[in-house]
């Protein structure tokens, strides 16, 4: 049992660290106390709940704890001892025995021996969404921010965070959004969340979202469809046109709000045209409904001009602008933003009155100085060259290696592409290049309604793979197509 | 302007970095682009969003990052500088230029001299609760902590975190729990949260609770029962006794689930006796009602015999189990935590599969290593005495210079107590508190329906406040007693 060694050492051998007891004693029972305690540690040590060679308190010690008398825990040890549950060894202490396997419940420390590493498998690359690159990533100046932000006057450290985030944080995004998507606002407009489903989660809260109608993208985001669904609103779905979202299908919905990933359809791809954004604007500004705009990967853009956001355009605060660190920086940051119009201020600030930071400050401020150094720009600006080169030569590989078997949908900008699959369908080039050692997802689930057309298409994930690995893949996946 | 020259460190003088524009040219309009992209940088400058100071991109930059001329670009940039917006520096670049004063539109870039610090006052000592103690925190090792965490193998730093929470933090709160008190569940029935209100948030949704009874006790936590609301519950306040919480109330109520604070009750400090702990499971298993049990600071107990939880008593799986972080170990690590009964586990796979895990895995992992380590039982054993010496110095200062104009209401665990006031309304206190030098506060929020009686208390956290500090605070406040 290698977890006994582990926890001995957990433990320690210096005398003073031990297991903390907890047993539950009646005074008021016939049972004497020693009595009530030996039958306590017996079944505890039985079940595997107190394992070999963890150490025992000192008799003075839960004489303490336990406020009983010296002579009953003696008595309670001496039993245990007798049994040979409990060992006592000389200038050590009192330790419990290794006793016969049959004697403990295994059900109960099973868990103990599970595996942490992932389910093992011949895939060689795996083209899953999500996950960035890992070589080029400065992590010694991430080091050295989150080390100089524990430095930082420290009173903080013992205190729960601004509600909002922190301020530090908050005026560094501010500055990032004006320099980079033309999002003008003030740090006090912006709330720090825990993730985009938080973000969506806190928004459905404060527009009253329940029982209301959402319009989103067919197909579109799931994570954030679900939350939606969770929080009470009835989704709209609206198709997909080739330049994206159909503002006919939203002007004659009754939405309440829309959720849009204009820069950057998720998962097609295309980019919402100007002409397109004024309307949905002019639709938020005659209905009242609020645009829900997520910029997740709005800094990875390859070809053609730079689109200003929709936020950008916006002239009557109807749009909601969300950000995500995920894609920029890291996904294990867990931090995502919100830019609240100034009119939903006064609203948010009496309605979330209660509600405490769920990011930790420590994160918020080494970002804060990570932004504040310039190292993030200039870690967005080497990013966004390794990917465009990444991407290059996904495309390349995916025209070399596979013709006119596939369609190559949303070739413009961020950290994945799709697949249109010109015969067969997507279940089983999955299937087959899992045994060919690639994997590949399908986008099905981000239908509210899957309909055949899902099944045409595979999605393919970049950002954590190296070049060499991207070309593998495809050339692995090619000889699985019909 | 303090502030440009701040812009100007973080932009860099090296050459290489620079403002980055997003300006929107439609090259199909009548107006030139060297016009629209003269007149957006102008009004860019005017309106405060491009700083004097800010160096703007070279024209080749510009070139590459618009997709548009080199002469569009130059023109534009030749008018601005003849209109003195910007400023051509030999060897250096182009920079945006000191312009006068009344150009600018002072509203807009207001916020960035917002000042940081809060309100200055002449509170000398502030008995706000929730702050725990700095002086023997163990900052380096949990500073060495984080700093290792990073060196874990890295590929989690790229990737999302396991949904519900990373594996070697739920292992060691399980050995956490069975030892320290008395809860034994599997890492698999724990999930990790950015916090309580995260917390209840997911069970009320796990649960199905909206538009449902929700049984609190009143008074009780207010961060709590305001997700209960948010979330649509219905909440039934259920009276305090002198032993905690009527569970005859409870019985005779339609609640579908019920939230308690039993080792601590929250505000007034009682413990709940096992008879009354037997007699609520005795409800949750008779009706199929869940309790919530919110064991927010079992770790500090500082009279009689430690309690175990409910959960330990817990045979039919009715008790969902809440800790957290904040109080035994730092708020600012935003971290609490979920012991699910196995039976609910299949129902939260399926429900939440789409939901990512909303705490860093950078935190997860240090503390994980803190635990593991044995820093943290170490830690909290060390708190433990600690506040124990400050709440005996806050009662006998109490005692000393209140003596019978007070009285002290849970008194035999945590990290704050209640007085209540033989005499006047809190309101009164606190006012002349507030021009004494000490902040109290009133707990007033904490009930449902706020009566006369909650005007007659008022609370006081000490765990942030030196020995010192709790003796000085006192005398102020005494001196403020009718």
């Amino acid at each position: 049992m290698k977890k006994v060694t582990e926890f001995k050492s957990l433990i320690g051998t210096d005398g003073g660290l031990s297991v903390e007891l907890t047993p539950f004693l009646q005074k008021e029972l016939q049972e004497p106390l020693y009595s009530q305690l030996y039958h306590w540690i017996k079944k505890e040590i039985e079940e595997g709940r107190l394992l070999p060679g963890m150490k025992m308190p000192s008799i003075r010690q839960l004489k303490t704890h336990l406020k009983v008398s010296r002579n009953t825990i003696e008595a309670a040890y001496q039993q245990l001892q007798s049994e040979g549950y409990l060992e006592s060894v000389p200038k050590s202490g009192i330790w419990v025995a290794e006793i016969e396997k049959p004697l403990l419940h295994t059900k109960e420390v099973e868990y103990l021996n599970l595996p942490e590493c992932k389910s093992s498998s011949n895939v060689v690359v795996d083209f899953e969404y999500g996950n960035v690159d890992l070589h080029k990533f400065p992590l010694k100046q991430w080091k050295k921010c989150l080390s100089d932000a524990m430095d930082w006057e420290n009173n903080w450290l013992y205190e729960y965070s601004e509600k909002q985030g922190e301020f530090k944080l908050r005026r560094e995004i501010s500055n990032h959004l004006l320099e980079s998507r033309g999002v003008r606002c003030s740090p006090d407009q912006i709330l720090i969340t825990s993730g985009t489903q938080t973000s969506v989660s806190l928004i459905c809260r404060l527009l009253e979202l329940q029982e209301k109608i959402v319009a989103m993208e067919e197909p579109g985001y799931s994570g954030v469809r679900s939350v939606f669904i969770d929080q009470g609103c009835y989704i709209e779905p609206v198709p997909l046109e080739k330049d994206g979202v159909s503002i006919v299908h939203i002007q004659s919905s009754a939405a309440k709000a829309v959720y849009v990933t204009p820069s950057h359809q998720f998962p097609f791809g295309m980019v919402l045209p100007i002409s397109k954004r004024l309307r949905l604007l002019k639709w938020a500004y005659e209905t009242g409904g609020y645009i829900i705009e997520d910029d997740y990967d709005g800094e990875f853009r390859y070809r053609g001009q730079p689109i200003p956001s929709l936020k950008s355009l916006d002239e009557e605060e109807k749009v909601i602008y969300l950000g995500t660190f995920s894609k920029s920086f890291l996904p294990s940051v867990r931090l995502s933003y919100i830019v609240l119009p100034p009119s939903l201020i006064p609203h948010y600030s009496r309605k979330f009155a209660d509600y405490n930071q769920s990011v930790s400050p420590i994160i918020q401020r080494a970002i804060a100085l990570f932004m504040q150094s310039g190292e993030f720009e200039r870690h967005i600006r080497r990013m966004r060259k390794l990917y465009q080169r990444k991407h290059q030569a996904l495309l390349k590989s995916i025209e070399q290696n596979m013709g006119t078997k596939v369609k190559i949908i949303g070739e413009k900008s961020g950290l994945h592409i799709l697949l249109k699959l010109k015969d067969g369908s997507n279940i089983e080039l999955i299937e087959k290049g899992l045994q060919n050692g690639v994997k590949v997802y399908s986008p099905l689930k981000f239908w509210l309604n899957p309909n055949s057309e899902g099944y045409s298409y595979i999605m393919l994930g970049f950002g954590g793979l190296s070049i060499e690995e991207i070309e593998r893949g495809i050339q692995l996946l090619a000889d699985c197509l019909p």
